[in-house]
């Protein structure tokens, strides 16, 4: 029902672009892309996984990008595009594609929206209606700002940066450059600060530092990055953030990153380079986490982890190999609790 | 506190538009109703579940509501009226009651709303004030859009369809008749997809798909659906996500599927029809799950389920009975070890 | 990056306000602060977790607030000021701050936000662009409402409550006096409830009644609270919620209970006073949680907890210290069972 259309290429401009290898029909054209499973003529699809090879035979897609060193088992209908590598040549035509695409899109500022006097905003600024730029702000170049999105006092947004609808950014904080931050995110809300009185209650802890996030982050929609008590909740260069996940005050994650959705890191946890965290995954307060880790879905971290390259699973997370032993044995449980039962007989038996 | 209130209605009023029989008095009347724990004179209660059966004796709600079989053990004070299925028959009712409290409910177009010259809308539109309608949208009949909603181009809304304050929906998405979306929800949001690179970076994918909601479909407070990388994210008829869900690019959801708060489905996976998966649960990515599925709260589905109508339990899920033997084990883990440390004992004493 | 900043102030005249001891330099002076671990000079500082106590002697941190009872073991170079509890000392230094800063706050109404002429206002709100407040609304003294809010009809709110940027308040909800609500977070959208029918389908349950904050309440971002079914959904005086948390229809929550990021309470359930619920928890419906119950993160509350002040982990959560036992265990899964094997082996060998 996507009603979005390629203008006819051929195989051969393809290949050009990509730098690819033809082999079949170098004037084949097509005018939209497909998944290899469900291919139709006149669409390009991509082949990467290994577990989709055999849809290579069967598919109806025009053209086929593969990998350079994939062993042909058999003849293909499709005409093929060989490439270093599929995946990344599939993006870079998609990304091309969009790109064209933005052409279309709207500029302008809106009067519809408020931007303060004492905001500056730079060249070709976006601004959709019902937003609302605060004192001070400081806007870079080429920044995008869609509809419904508050932007409080002092804050800072760097060239090429998104901020999709609905958006909420707090005071004080400080967004690179070409970041991308998703509808419905909040950037900078209070932390979850309160100090436990004699009383039983709780005193709430001003939150009075920021947020910053460095150039390329990523924020999915509805997350959340609180500010920080003192100082700076910080999210490093190129760091993903996926859909509605919780990253807490004083929190520092280190660059390229990436945690998928529903995942949450608790209070002035530091998280390091080129992690990879799983969805629903929570990491305690006040630890340490190396670089590389990765950390398989729904694990709780619950101490510092020290080595990097390390593979987690688990609440709370051990290894991934151990886990998935203990895991079976867990199925496995009510026969091993007979086993034991058995030897308990046979040795009341024996010792009769 | 609630101001909320019925208009004086007799129970034969009541009785003859639930088609049920009266015992006690016809001419008592109500108006308002009551949880039948709490109930007082002059409101009308409802009794479903066998654990508040006894209740039944005890409630000062003036009317009660219960199965035509239920069974009666002694005399009661309330007037019943005895139906086919006392939940369905009070939500009949409770559904009449909106109805008449949405005839006062506003009507009009906004001027303080945009719609792009591009975009067409059917007859009677509600819409609020600061909401943004894109270019080339398709606004079906008796839409109700509130205020600070923003949808991008291309959008299409189907009749009767509701769109609560503060909803993002993103261009292209294709949302059917009849549906509601709840406040905060986001439509349409880029999937999570970045390639590695050589360098250990990751590249974005563009997300050129969209997502299909189709006729029926409700949307909770804060969750997120998004779109396809290419072609489709798809809930089928009638599915119901709760607030804070998370849907992930490329995912199809079957037809009265219901997936409760906090839960996440990972890219590409497909979920059958009259699933019921509890809250946060998390659905590992690029598998099937069968009709009638039910998973228990905080499960993880780490493999596809191929029989229909399975129980599942745990992280990662298995049967619910399997699961819940194991646990009772899990939790006498250390009288198990200890029986075991007492046989290697008495073992050794034998070997002697 | 952050450039907030104090006034100069000395030693002297903090330990006035705080009604501190002063050890060392009465006249030095701070205009910003820090974390101990971070001191610079011109700073001022707290020590409180005595896991930090190394760092009060080589901080260069101006000025440090300690406890009144710390001993010394060495010389500093900072300035301290002694207090009955220096954490609650920092805190009110931080709320000074913000008092001080909000008094640069804006005030007034702003043009472009929309008040229903039903709607009844009190003195000295603030209100920022883009806001709409519905028919019959009763808003307080000292309100302040920021930008993009959607407050439906017949909601009441009370003296001194923040209503943050881009919140969504459903029709009839009840906000106490002193809460705070942050962005993103949802009050009153309708609860989950749908009756299965014997077509397999599900009918929606109408959503009548409301939601209810009692004073002093706290909202996280993105968070949502369901309207009741019946009656009312209910937040008693001083229960913080945490970002992305989900409490659903007819939940109550007992006074100074307070619920960590991406939590979930469902349907009906009661949870008691001063409870402190970790993150990723989920409170399965219709169950009653005793007062002071804490629950460590990821736990899953699956039946009632009749015992104050129990300590719970787990899903299902059992006691944590049984939890954590059971949970070396299970880490040593391996070696149990493979222990079990030994024993099977010399017993068939003493049975020869």
């Amino acid at each position: 029902m996507s009603k979005i259309k390629f203008m006819n290429f051929t195989a051969e401009a393809i290949a050009e672009f990509l730098q690819g290898e033809i082999v079949g029909n170098p004037t084949i054209e097509i005018n939209n892309i497909s998944k290899i499973e469900e291919g139709k003529a006149g669409t390009l699809a991509f082949l990467a996984n290994p577990k989709y090879n055999h849809y290579l035979y069967e598919t109806e897609a025009s053209i086929v990008l593969i990998n350079k060193d994939f062993h042909l088992e058999k003849e293909t209908k499709a005409t093929l595009i060989k490439v270093e590598n599929a995946y990344e040549s599939f993006a870079s035509l998609l990304e091309l594609y969009q790109q064209s695409r933005s052409g279309e899109a709207e500029t302008g500022i809106s009067e519809k929206s408020t931007i303060a006097p004492s905001a500056t905003v730079g060249e070709n600024l976006f601004l959709s209606d019902f937003s609302i730029i605060g004192h001070n702000c400081k806007i870079g170049n080429n920044v995008r700002i869609y509809s419904n999105v508050s932007i409080g006092n002092n804050v800072s947004i760097g060239d090429n940066t998104i901020i999709q609808s609905g958006v909420n950014i707090y005071y004080d904080s400080v967004i690179g450059k070409n970041c991308m931050l998703h509808s419905g995110s909040v950037i900078g809300a209070e932390g979850f600060g309160f100090a436990p009185q004699k009383s039983g209650e709780y005193k709430k802890v001003p939150q009075i530092g920021n947020v910053i996030l460095e150039d390329f982050v990523e924020i999915g929609a509805n997350a959340c990055v609180d500010r920080a008590t003192i100082g700076s909740t910080i999210l490093r260069r190129a760091v993903k953030i996926d859909n509605l996940v919780q990253i807490a005050h004083n929190v520092e994650i280190g660059e390229s990153t990436v945690i998928a959705a529903l995942s949450g890191v608790s209070g002035s946890s530091k998280l390091g380079k080129y992690c990879m965290i799983g969805g629903q995954v929570g990491v305690i307060g006040h630890i340490t986490v190396a670089d590389k880790t990765i950390c398989a879905a729904q694990s709780g971290i619950g101490k510092t982890v020290k080595k990097s390259g390390e593979i987690l699973q688990g609440s709370p997370a051990i290894s991934l190999k151990n886990f998935q032993k203990s895991s079976v044995y867990f199925r496995n449980f009510p026969q091993l609790v007979q086993r034991l039962s058995d030897l308990e007989k046979e040795i009341a038996d024996l010792s009769k």
